[in-house]
């Protein structure tokens, strides 16, 4: 049963990876419109089935708090990152998930090197946490707006042509050092089609409860479509690494968006295979004595327990 | 007159380098009582003179705002850490210089990943961090004592023969990602003798004053000594990069250990070389309107200065 689960999510979520080493042409290699021969019907009840898997996996991590998972969502305005973190986790226990968002940096934060406000999100053993926004906006906004470099106060030398390779390398290295101690890198880029966009924008504009959701900024940075086309083709390329693969997730079509994102984060759990610790013999021996204990606590003479005793069981 | 003194720090700390790539023995390469033909009384002067250098470069650094300096101080017990940042940045100014000492890790940060704590204390730009141990730790005591290791919850593949060699790998890889980002990191084990700690610890434990600086532990940890010895060799040997290295600073005398400490850091802002900014014309023109702004402010029958007043200025 588990294994059906496990095999039909890595089938729905292996033409979406990115293979490590190749080189990603995003408006020829992922169509955002794409759904797998699904039907939005099958969506809801797949959705359903994938965040009980979530949970359930969830509360196994937890209890071995062994393993660690970062979920890293990346997707331009509108592309739907805040309605798959809450579709997607708001089945899971909250107490073993972090969703940390990045949005301008502090006076502090530039003031660090760039991974250090990312690295103090990052998932402890047993958690899982979602970086809505993350790291990767460093090789993406600061790339078409190199504006933001100059608040970063980098010396002369860093920034040069090469700037993005490094980081790329940089990057690349961290998340090892990451997997090598037993912390799961995904990375989820929920791909928007430019005229899904422009629909979403306008809804955004035309329905009142939604307008706070728009700033006449996202239509600016509209403006450089084909530069993040760009940067995202080529970070995709240089940082899906078989430690931490990107995943395209299209993202025109909401439903399937979120099925897919949870089954990424489900497939990394079934991976990691999280098992309730066993407890050792002598463990075992000493909960068998604690229970011993309990049962003569209760004497036929002793006081009513009144938590019994209001649920009717008093004459137990 | 500047580069007189460059030159002789570069010539003082030359022998403590540990070449990046060499393969070092400690107690054949390295002696804890070499004093480089100085005498203690040279050193007061000696130390005063670094103290001031550091002072003047600091203060250019955190004007600058663009680099920051990470002193890594690893000894054994007794090494005279404390002693060392007490005296060497006493005469900086604190508000740019911030150092954490790194203790027993607290449940929390045992849950993350091993550097995460190292990492929340980085260094701003333009600010001196002293990591008082460091992630070196990570690799010494761990290593000496693997059942620390246990309480680091690693998964079941990571806690091999090859832990050391993948963690030594991992440090240099982060290291070499700070430096890339305007971040220097240099360290400096103080290098005490076996003999010598021996007679500090009966030091702290005859003088009433001194018996808080020692515990039982000190001298159970002792007698792993040898463990240490290699241990340190190791991580001297992998970790002593281009970018990054290691200095061997003599400890026996701590007068030596002083000087040789402000002069590695002296080192390595004289490298850096930190500007006061310089003011585009443009401000500078705005600078001199504010100037003229505030002479046209004191007309004759203007209140007078109550600050000037009372500095006896008022008539000027």
């Amino acid at each position: 049963m588990a294994d059906r689960r496990a095999e039909r999510i890595a089938r729905l979520i292996e033409p979406l990876r990115v293979e490590p080493g190749s080189r990603v042409d995003l408006g020829r290699d992922f169509d955002p419109r794409y759904k797998a021969d699904l039907k939005k019907k099958d969506g809801v009840e797949l959705l359903r089935a994938g965040v009980a898997l979530l949970a359930e996996y969830q509360e196994r991590l937890a209890a071995q708090d062994t393993y660690g998972v970062l979920l890293c969502l990346q997707a331009l305005d509108a592309g739907g990152k805040d309605g798959t973190i809450r579709h997607v986790m708001s089945g899971v226990n909250p107490q073993g998930v972090k969703v940390s968002s990045f949005k301008v940096p502090s006076a502090e934060e530039l003031d660090h090197d760039y991974l250090w406000r990312y690295a103090r999100r990052l998932p402890a053993r047993g958690d899982i946490a979602i970086f809505n926004r993350s790291h990767y906006e460093e090789v993406l906004v600061v790339r078409v707006h190199p504006e933001v470099l100059d608040r970063q106060r980098l010396p002369e030398g860093v920034r040069t042509a090469k700037i993005w390779k490094q980081r790329y390398r940089q990057i690349n290295g961290w998340e090892r050092y990451l997997t090598e101690n037993g912390f799961r890198v995904v990375k989820v880029f929920l791909n928007l089609s430019e005229e899904e966009q422009r629909v979403r924008f306008m809804k955004r504009i035309d329905v009142p409860e939604k307008n706070w959701k728009f700033s006449a900024a996202d239509v600016r940075e509209r403006r450089h479509w084909d530069d993040y086309q760009v940067a995202f083709s080529e970070m995709l390329s240089a940082t899906s690494t078989r430690w931490a693969p990107w995943y395209v997730v299209p993202a025109d079509r909401k439903w399937f968006a979120r099925i897919c994102t949870a089954a990424v984060l489900a497939h990394t759990l079934i991976d990691i295979d999280p098992r309730y610790p066993t407890v050792p013999e002598d463990a075992r021996r000493d909960l068998l004595a604690a229970k011993r204990e309990l049962e003569d606590e209760a004497p036929e003479g002793a006081p009513e327990d009144p938590y019994a005793a209001r649920h009717g069981q008093a004459d137990g």
